[in-house]
């Protein structure tokens, strides 16, 4: 039980700072509590901001889920076990600006009651106009983060982050990708104090590297054209979402809170039909990035 | 062989009487002319208008495609059959004004190299605002439609259509359906000749039904805050085509032509979190429509 207080105590307070920075980088937004309790056992706290200075739409939300094992779970991870602890920290932020990234962030928790455990997450960054040397920046921080625990590690979850937020059907990445780890699991103490070490590592990496990427571009000036880039991105993002994450399908599928679940949606997203950039466009450059992911680092 | 062309031939001809109506109903808006080719045999002609006066984006699409049959409809299908033909026409309109509804239609026959053919299709109507004359008057023309060739039709696809659109995780529907039906089989030359003689009629009441129903709406008057009910309904839409609509699923499964399978999308969309429409406005009733699905006629 004590892992799990702790973890779920440390989230909680994540999530806490995660506001602040993001509060105090937009200037003016506000993020909502929405304090949940789930009907089989345990809750979360949805916070939610609209309309801030930067932030157009964003949610940071923690949630600590616990009680008898759902079907779907037991499936997923080929286990009897009567009882399950789930808590994590989520992330979605849609910006103003089309010149700020989009950026995504889950760390998660997951134990059962036969002892087994896991940690998963990762962050990713969906720029609509890539520059390089923000990439360069964003994987950097990634891989420092990474190289504390294993030199292999920030090249094995980036490419994971590369393969997962992939949309088969349009033929690109999401974004610029950034790391992806799932079911890492924590076999003995020595292991769980490692993953869990890392986790809050990903976790403390967030507000410093996107309020700094905020900052640098907050106040550039952008024309029509270049926030239908963005929403036309934007379309991107909820067809990747909609279509093959596996979070929201998962959520979706066993009755999740749907609110939650698709905070992740654009404010507004435009689909238009045939549209390709012209090309030598900024826009042209940046989808160039998207068909194929990049070595940043 | 003399069937296939028939059937291909009259869909032709309906794609083009179909544009003819919407293009005289707008006004303005013209539709532009994508012809394609099936790599592994057919094709067909996309037709899309974006910024009419009354269309805000649409689509009307025929194809005819065929070949070796794919492993997911040979799965689909249990059949070992060695070739497949399929052919039908696609609609679905996105109006500017807030008070004329989406319409979405389908037709469509398809047949195995083993003598088995299929009919399927159907035509719903998704308004953001209901009228409850326009959706009787809707309802009634379906019945119409399909009291000529069965009396118990109407009542079973009206319903299937209903199940069909459903968006679970919404616990609402698309909107206030119409009729659905899929794979009625065409087992001797009389059961052929019936359904071709339905699908016919069904394919014939699109063009007078919506564009009475635009007629009837295009000029009302409306606020900025009804467009953004409007851009509300077409997030859910946005979210049925993209997680549970068939089509599209088997579409982007099986490699199909993006832009044709996700032409259905809205121009503009708005995700907005925990919305929910004042008690007593026109927003709410409309929304209960949606919750619970009318017996119209």
């Amino acid at each position: 039980m004590e892992r799990k207080i702790e973890i779920k105590s440390w989230f909680t307070g994540l999530q806490a700072s995660i506001i602040q920075a993001l509060e105090q980088e937009d200037g003016t937004g506000v993020f909502g509590i929405d304090e949940w309790d789930r009907p089989g056992g345990g809750g979360g706290i949805t916070r939610l901001l609209k309309g801030g200075a930067v932030i157009e739409k964003g949610g940071v939300n923690f949630s600590a889920v616990y009680g008898e094992t759902p079907d779907p779970i037991r499936k997923s991870f080929q286990s009897d076990a009567s009882e399950f602890f789930a808590t994590g920290v989520s992330i979605v932020i849609h910006p103003q600006n089309p010149f700020v990234p989009i950026i995504h962030m889950n760390v998660r928790y997951f134990e059962l009651s036969d002892g087994n455990s896991w940690f998963g997450g990762g962050i990713d960054l969906t720029p609509s106009y890539v520059f390089h040397e923000d990439g360069v920046f964003f994987h950097a921080a990634l891989k420092e983060v990474c190289d504390q625990f294993d030199p292999l590690w920030y090249a094995k979850y980036k490419s994971q982050a590369d393969s997962y937020f992939r949309i088969p059907h349009r033929n690109e990445t999401r974004g610029i990708g950034g790391i992806f780890y799932d079911r890492l699991a924590a076999k003995d103490l020595e292991n769980f104090t490692r993953l869990w070490e890392f986790t809050k590592k990903v976790g403390s990496a967030f507000a410093p590297v996107y309020t700094s990427l905020i900052a640098k571009r907050k106040n550039t000036p952008f024309t029509e054209e270049q926030k239908f880039w963005q929403l036309h991105r934007r379309s991107r993002y909820a067809e990747f979402n909609l279509v093959y994450d596996a979070g929201t399908k998962f959520g979706l599928e066993t009755n999740g809170r749907t609110e939650s679940i698709l905070m992740s949606l654009p404010p507004v997203a435009c689909w238009e039909s045939n549209y390709s950039p012209m090309e030598g466009s900024p826009e042209f450059v940046s989808q160039a990035y998207f068909q194929n992911p990049t070595d940043w680092v």
